[in-house]
């Protein structure tokens, strides 16, 4: 692409935060960002994080990111510590720009080598009041917009070595046994688990679910899609994440099994 | 409307999905768009069809297309069928087009005569990576965007005959009889029929509401607006979907009455 | 800003309903204004105002309106008197427009010398069918719309003298006693007060909550930012608001409080 074609495109800021949408939150964050760059086009991912869940946040971006065309900006707030001395950064990365608090919630969605600088915002170059308690308004919108504007970084960010990361939760992948982890319960009840799906697959498509008692153990298949598993039955499919996920068509398997986000699960293809 | 007016506009493309906006799915569909087509103006009208409710989403998308400007490309996923057989269709009407899995989500939405060509999308036509369970961003906001670009439909789609339908439920009206059904209930809890206003206001504005015990019938008055019909008491109203709806002046008649979608009710109009 | 650069800046309307976001009403009336000045920028503020309530409006129309650019056009539709007398208005302040009933939505986020001019919406001047039920879409998004585009309001108003009023609730603050009222509640449980950041700093950092017997009378300190207060006890912040808001950090303060909107409160800072 050329330069040319990059500037004739409007800039696209990304959302994603815990502020949810009841309030005027987003709202004044977008109205914030019309009023520095008026032709960036902001989209919405989601408003709905766990407040304060800096690991769900993280499994969002990480999710969603890839699908943005290249020079996107993507602004995240879930930020328990505003106003504490956590920094704020923009990550200059191959394929755009990630803007936030240094808290972890970029450290999933890109891979170190794809992290191009790291900055950190200097606040009070940005000549704005800002408050104490909403830094997605006073700090990283305009952080945004004005990344967006194409403004000089130079002028209000200084380069640092390192941000702030979080572990991955890497699943623990023996002959056979698998422990895996929920990562995250989306709004069908399908629970997605740490298990990449291209690894699993190559292993069996047979599995048993062991649970507290050998006596419930259950035997679980793993599926391509929702429409080709067992109606009313706990299955893995190798869903859209790239991992696998529990589901049951046409029901809410978070529901049926009481599991939550973090929850580890183990499961064996020996023959039983 | 000239094509060069056209041409000047930016295309609108409508969202209607049973994704809910809590997770990341709605946000890569708009990403994808954004990268294909970026100057494509996305529009939201839900995300929040009950999960795998085609019937739902039928009517929301006959109650809101409608209201959208000529040339506007309908997208709308509620997909209980993602992965199996079921066709991908493009329906080109004298409206503009709609995008979506063909399982009847369109019935409504436009009668036989508006519309003009339906499509089969050749999913391996649009040389994209598909997974098995998010078409959403796989391949319907690919087509939605290759649309918007004016992308020619001969080269990834074949004109088939003829799209699934699910069946209106007409409500059965006798002279002195009427069997109307709950066909949605929206956020303020009133409770939209399948009673169309003009055809009942011609015959009476004063009911009988017949309930599983005669003493318990219930005469209820018809209105034009919520402000005018009685505080505290079941109404109908003749609402701004051309459907009667039942509701409660400041109330909430869904919750109040323990109705839901499907639910069925009996109206006299004789003299008792 | 000169006009030429104002005329070159897509307008912005904002959003703010009590429509919630599961059914149609909030994309129909973007239909409505794509289809009246398609290169409008709408950008939603919230549409979870509890169904009815105007002071709820208000207070978010309020928070929400001063972040947006000059020009910016507010259209907002809490409308609990839809269909009945109540006036449709454009209020034509010092930053801008807003568009809605004339019920009291607009009385707290712009002073009366603001205002610049008010306007009755003549609806029959519209030149469009208007439903009883739902003038969201039938009057307010098309005048909103036609303002974005440039529309000679002589054509379709008349300047009135007034317009509808509801009084802010002041609180009561004596030298060593205050009144304080619950104006919103927040996602994340914060309660915001009718207490000025700036006033009550200068008194004292350190309260008495009086309860309810003397016995429970309760010590609570003001802080600047949810990270400095104590873990897991009700605190007094000076949030982003303005306001002093009630919070319990990585807790829920109304949850816990089991207090809600309207609910009062007394502070007193006498040494006990």
């Amino acid at each position: 692409m050329s330069m040319t074609e990059l500037k004739s495109k409007p800039p696209v800021i990304t959302l994603t935060t815990d502020f949810g949408t009841q309030d005027w939150f987003v709202g004044v964050m977008k109205g914030v960002i019309a009023g520095i760059h008026p032709s960036a086009q902001i989209i919405d991912i989601t408003h709905s994080i766990t407040p304060g869940s800096i690991r769900e946040g993280a499994f969002v971006c990480k999710q969603s990111y890839p699908w943005f065309p290249d020079g996107t900006i993507h602004l995240a707030v879930v930020d328990p510590g505003v106003g504490t001395s956590r920094k704020a950064i923009v990550l200059k990365t191959s394929k755009g720009y990630c803007v936030g608090p240094d808290n972890g919630l970029f450290s999933w969605a890109f891979s170190e080598d794809q992290v191009e600088v790291v900055y950190e915002i200097l606040p009070e170059r940005l000549n704005r009041n800002i408050s104490d308690t909403f830094h997605g308004r006073d700090l990283f919108a305009p952080a945004a917009a004005m990344l967006a504007r194409g403004e000089d970084l130079s002028k209000w960010t200084l380069p640092i070595q390192t941000f702030f990361q979080v572990n991955w939760p890497s699943p623990e992948i023996c002959p056979h046994l698998i422990k895996g982890e929920i990562l995250h319960i989306d709004r069908f009840g399908n629970m997605i688990t740490n298990l990449p799906a291209h690894e699993i697959k190559d292993i069996s498509d047979c599995f048993t679910l062991r649970n507290e008692t050998p006596a419930q153990d259950e035997r679980v298949g793993l599926y391509p899609t929702y429409g080709k598993a067992p109606t009313g039955k706990r299955s893995l499919i190798a869903g859209s994440t790239g991992y696998l996920e529990w589901a049951i068509p046409n029901g809410n398997a978070a529901q049926a099994s009481g599991w939550q986000v973090g929850d580890t699960f183990l499961l064996s293809n020996e023959q039983t």
